[in-house]
C-alpha cells in the first residue's frame, strides 16, 4: 500500500498534488503515479474507467506507493462504497448539490453509526494488510476521505449545510462546471475571473468547518496558486494532457525546419 | 468522426436505418457499421455493453464514418452523460414513463441552461476535432439527440408532457415492451396488430411537436413500413440476428441432402 | 444450461450450497462451480464483477451445468434485469430495507403483471434454448428468483411487509452487515451470538410466508448449521478464501521445519 | 463438451461444415456455433484471436455442444499443443510445405511414442470431464485431429510424404494461397478453375492414405460441391462475411426507394 | 485509413517522426497519434502489446489518419504477416543479423513472387476500403514496408547482403543494442559517440541501395540531428517517456516551494 | 518490487516454494502470492497466460512483495526476453533437450557478452526502481535466473553439456513429461517410482555444477521431500488445484448428511 496514507498527509497540513486519469489501462495510472504526484484520481464520471479497470488501477497505483482517489459517476453512491472496498483511500462525488446528496454520499462512505456503508472490504484488506475485520473497521471511517463536489449555484447555496453533514470530510471544487452553471451555460472556463470569489468563499467556509478543501486545475501554475491560497488537494491536469504535452515537448526540436 | 452527423441527416428529413449491437467487441460494431447502416446503436440495457466497451466501440464505429447512439440501462442517466462524453451523437433512455423521468434524462443530456450536463468531453472532442471548449459547448446541445423510450401505458398517457420537456429531442418506441405492458404481460410481440394504433398515435403526436420519431423493428420489411409511415430513425434487428441470418444463408445450399 | 434449475432444486426442498465469486475472470467462477456447489453467486456489490464479466461468467458456469446467481450493487435494480437477460437464474439485492426497495427490486425482476421487467432476453434464451419469446415469457416470472437482503434493523422491522411484496421470492440474510447495524457499528462478526435470534426469526417469518430463506456464511460448519436450521440457499465462503485455504493446505506439509 | 466429438463424426463418414471465426470475442464464436455448424474454427493466422481469446472461445463454443478447431499462426507449433490443452479437438497448421514441417506439427499434437506433446491438459480435462490423467492420455492421440494445410506448390510436391508422417491425421486445402502460389502471385481466387485439378488430386491422395480431407470455401454452394466431391471437413465463409451477409439481407427491403 | 500512406510520404522524401507505444491500450496509441507524429509504432518486442491489442490500436490510430508500424518480437515473422493483415503499413523486425533472417522476414512481408506471405487481409481491407482481393493484392507488396533492424556487429558485417534481399524495403537502426553489442555488453547508450561512425555508415549504404533508412532516438534534438543526417523515419522516445515528461512539465510550477 | 529477490534467497541456500498460476487474471496470481509462497510462476506453456496477462500479473505479484517466474511456451525464447523486460526475475523454458536449445535460451536471457538479450527493460526498471540503464545492465545478468526444463531422455543424455552452457543458471525437472517420455508414452505420473533415480541424478549433477536445482510437484508432501533431497526451487501444485482443494475443504462439513 501507499507508503504514507492520504489522510496522514492531509492531516499533516501538506499539499497533495493529484494526478488525474481517464484512461482505463492500469499501467497508465501507475506510470503517472510514479511521476511525482502525491495521489492519483481515477475518473469514472468524465473519464473512461469502469469498476474492473478501477480495481486493477488501484492495485497498480498502490504498488507504486501512491494513494488512490476515485471519482464516481453522478449519483452512483453504490460505486463509492465499491471503490473503498477496492482499496481507494478517498472518493470524489460529483454534483453534490443538496444536503440529501451529501447524506447519501456519506452513507455510502462511512460504516455505522456515521453512515450505512455495507461490509465487504476483502480486496482493500489485502492491500492494507489488515489482519482482522475489527482492525479495518476501527480505522476505516477515520481514514477514508469523502470529497463532495461543489460545482453549481445550488451547491454554493447549500455549502455550509453540506459541510455540516456528518461523514463529509471535505469538498472538491469543480471550476469548469462552476463556470458553466454560474454563467447559465454561456461560458466554460475553469480559470475565469468570476470564479475567484466563489473559489475563495468555498475555501474559507471549508476551512472554518475544519474540513479538507480540494480543487481541480489544468495547469501547474494554477495548481500552485490554489495551494498558496490554501487548498490542500489539488488536481493538476489529466492524462490526455500529460501525453499531449509530453509529445509536444518531445517533438518541439524537430519542428523548426 | 462520422462523415455526416446524425442530427444533420435527421434535420434533412432523411430516414436513418439503425444497426443494433449487443456484443461488447468493438470490431463487431464496426463491421456492422460498415454494412450499410446510417447509424449504429450500442445497447447497454438488454445488450452486453459496459462503459469501457461502449467507449471503444464508439471509436471504432466513428472511424467507419458512422454516427453512434447508445441505449443506457433503465434510469442510468449518469451513463447518458458519459456516452456523450465518449462521443455518442445520441442516447436512447428506456422506460421514460413520466415527466420526471424525461426531465432527469434531459438534464443529463443538455448543458445549462437547458439541462445540467456536467463538463468533461475530452474524448468526444478528440473525435469531433473541436479545437476549443467554447466550440464544443456551442454545438453540443443542438447536435446531440435525446431519445426517450415510450413503451408503457403510463408513458402513452404522459406522451405530450414528455415531449414538451425542454431537452427531449425525440421519442423511441419500444414495441416489444409496449405489447407486454398493454397486454398486461400476456403477449410479447412487437409486430402485434394491437400496436398499430399506438404506433400511429405516437408518431402523430411526436410530429406535431416537431420532434424526432424513432422505433425498433426486427425485420427489414417492418422497418420499411415504419419509414413509409413517417418514422425517421428505425432500428432493424440486432447483431445476434445478423449473425444468425448470415450463417443461415451461408449454410442453406449445404442442407438439401 | 444447468442440468437442474435452481428453482426446481429449491422447490424440491433441497439445500443449495452456494459458491461465492468476487474475481471477474470467468474461469475462476467455472472452476469453483465444478468443485461441487449447487449454484454460484457472482458478486457485484463487494466483489469485483462488472456487467461484461458477469455475462461471461454466467456462460462459463452454465456450461458446467451449475445455476448462477448475481448479487447486484446497492440499489442497482437495472442491473438485476440485466443479470436475468444474461442468463442468471436468481438475483440477490443488498440492503432491501423498505417496502419501496422491495417493490423496485420486484419490478426489475418480474414481467407484467407482477412487475415492470423490460423485454430483451436474447442471451438468456440462447442459454435456456427457448425457441420462442412466448415460451420464455411464460416461464420467466416463475423460474427466476428474487432474493432480498435483510441486513439492517430497518429491514428487520419491515420484514413481513417486504416478504408480502408480490415478486419477492425469498430473503437473503447478510450476517456481517446485520452484526454491524445491530451493534451500531461496534462489531462486525457474522457468527456473533447476538445474531442467533434474528437469524431464527427471519427464517421463521420467511417460512411462514412460503418463501425461500437464504443466508451467507464463511465456513462449512456454519453453513451446515444453517441448513439444519432450515435455510435452503446457503453461501459458503468466497473465492479469495477458497484460494487462501487451498494454498494453506497445500503448503502445510512444507512448513514444519 | 460437444455432444458428439469431431473425430466420431468424421469416422462415421459424415460431412462437417465448419464455421470460421476471426473475431476474438467468445460470444461471437458461440453465436455462430449455435447457428448450425458441425464445428467452429478459431483463426489465429489471418483472424484476430490470441491465446487467451482462444481459451475463452473454446469454453463458450464447447458449452454450445460444438467441437472447436484452432488454426495456429504459421510455424507456431507450441500454440498447437496449447490449443489442445485448452480443449480444442483439432488444430489446423498453415503452410505445411515439407516433411519437416509436418513432423514438427505432429510432434506438437501427439504424445509419445507418436510425437513429443508435453503434458498439461488441465483445462481440456475440465471440459472433457476425464477423471484421471491416464484416461485422458489413453484417448488423446486418437481423438485429436492434426490437419496440415496444403497451399503451395512445394506442399503439393511433398503431399504423399507429408501424409505419411505419423501423427498427421488429415490435410486442409487452402485454395486462396494455392491460387496465389500456383499463379506465382498473379491471382488470388479460391474458386479459380485451375485449382480444380489440384483439389481433386489432393483429395484422391488423402483418401488413398486413409486420412481426412478438409478444405476452405467462401460460399455454401462451393462448400456443398466440395462435400459432393468427397471432402469431409469444409469451412464455409467466415464471421465478417456472416455479419455482412446478415446485415445485407436485413437491409434489403429498405433499399428500393 | 491514414490520409496519406506511409510509403507515399517516404517516397516523397519527407521525414517521418515516429511515435512509439508500449502500452497495450488503443486509446494511448490514438492520443499519441493525434499529438503530431507522422506515424506510430506499436512495440511487441520490448513493449507490452500482444496480437489483439495491436489489432485494436491499429484501428484506433488509423481512425486518427495516422499510419501504423508494428515492431514484432525477435524472430516472430508469422506476426509480421499478421500485423499486415491487421492493417499495419510497415513492420520492424528486430535483430535481423543475417541474410537468412532478412529472407525469412521478407517472405512473411511480401506475397509471391517476392515472398511467401499468406492470403487473408480481411481486416486490412476493411481499413483500406479495397473492394476486391485483386486490388489489394496488386498494391500490397509495393505499399507495405519491411524494416530490418541493424543492431549487432554481425548485422553490420552483413549489411549490404541484407539490403540486397528482395522484399527488404529499409533498415531500422537500434542504437541501444548497437552500443551494447559493439561494446560487448559494457555500455548501453544510444547516443554514445562510438555509434556515430556506424550510424553514418549504415545510412550511406542504405541510401546507396535506394532503400529507406530509419532509426530510433530518445529525444527530439537527437531525432532532428538524424533527420538532418538523412534518416527518413525517426522514432522519438516512447509513451512512458511522453507521460513522464508531460507530468514533469505539469508539476514543475508546483515544485519551487 | 519483491522485498527480497529470488536470486538472493537462492544464493542464501534457502528453499523457495513456488506457487503456480495458469489463470490469466492478475488478481488470482496476487492472491496466491499473498498465501505464503516464496515466488509465483505464471505459466504460458500449459497455463492460460499471454503476454499482456503476464505483464499485469507480474505487476500485481510484485506489489505483494513476491518474485515472479514465467514459464514460456516451448521454444519461445523471444518471450523469455519479454518476460524479463516485464519484470520477471526468472524464466523457465520447457523442453530444453539439446545444447542448442540451452544456448538459444541463454542468449535470450543474458545481455552480451554472455548472451544476446536485446535492450529495452522500461517496465522492469519501473518495478526495480533502477535509476539508470547502466545500473540495470550491471545487475541484470547476475540477478535473473534461467531455468532449463529437463524432461526427456534426450535432455537427460545432454544434461552435463546443457548445464555447462554459459547463461544457464539452473535446471527445472518436469516429472510428468519425464514419466511420459521415459515410459515412451505409457505412463504419466510425476510421482512414479521409476523417476526417483533420474530425479536424484539430475540433482547431483546440477549441484556439482554449482547451479540451481528446481522441480515441479503436485503436493506439499512431495514438495517437502524434494526440499529434503536438496532441490531449492519447488513448485507446489497449481491454481486450479488450490481452488478445488479450498472448495473441497470448505464444503466438507456440509457433506455428511
Ligand atoms: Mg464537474
Ligand atoms: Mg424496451
Ligand atoms: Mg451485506
Ligand atoms: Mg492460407
Ligand atoms: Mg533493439
Ligand atoms: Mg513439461
Amino acid at each position: 500500500m501507499a507508503s504514507k496514507s492520504l489522510i496522514e498527509t492531509v492531516r499533516a497540513g501538506e499539499t497533495v498534488y493529484l494526478g488525474w486519469v481517464g484512461n482505463p489501462d492500469p499501467l497508465v495510472a501507475e506510470t503517472i503515479a510514479r511521476g511525482g504526484f502525491g495521489a492519483v484520481n481515477l475518473d469514472m464520471q468524465h473519464g473512461l474507467h469502469d469498476p474492473v479497470s478501477v480495481m486493477r488501477a488501484i492495485g497498480s497505483v498502490s504498488a507504486a506507493g501512491v494513494p488512490v482517489i476515485v471519482r464516481v459517476p453522478v449519483g452512483d453512491f453504490a460505486m463509492a462504497s465499491r471503490a473503498l472496498d477496492m482499496g481507494a483511500q478517498a472518493v470524489i462525488a460529483p454534483m453534490v448539490n443538496t444536503v440529501a446528496d451529501a447524506r447519501a454520499f456519506a452513507d455510502a462512505m462511512k460504516y455505522p453509526p456515521i453512515g450505512k456503508r455495507s461490509w465487504g472490504p476483502t480486496r482493500a484488506m489485502m492491500l492494507t494488510g489488515d489482519a482482522s475485520a475489527a482492525a479495518y473497521l476501527q480505522r476505516a471511517n477515520g481514514e477514508t476521505l469523502s470529497l463532495a463536489m461543489i460545482e453549481t449555484r445550488e451547491a454554493l447555496d447549500n455549502l455550509e449545510a453540506i459541510l455540516d453533514v456528518d461523514g463529509i470530510d471535505g469538498i472538491f471544487v469543480g471550476p469548469s462546471d462552476l463556470s458553466l452553471t454560474l454563467s447559465n451555460g454561456q461560458v466554460v472556463d475553469g480559470d475565469a475571473a468570476f470564479l475567484d470569489e466563489p473559489i475563495r468563499h468555498i475555501l474559507k467556509v471549508t476551512q472554518a468547518k475544519g474540513k479538507v478543501p480540494a480543487i481541480f486545475t489544468v495547469s501547474g501554475v494554477r495548481a500552485r496558486a490554489m495551494a498558496d491560497l490554501g487548498y490542500r488537494i489539488i488536481a493538476v491536469g489529466l492524462d490526455a494532457l500529460y501525453l499531449r504535452e509530453g509529445v509536444r515537448r518531445m517533438l518541439e526540436p524537430t519542428l523548426d525546419r
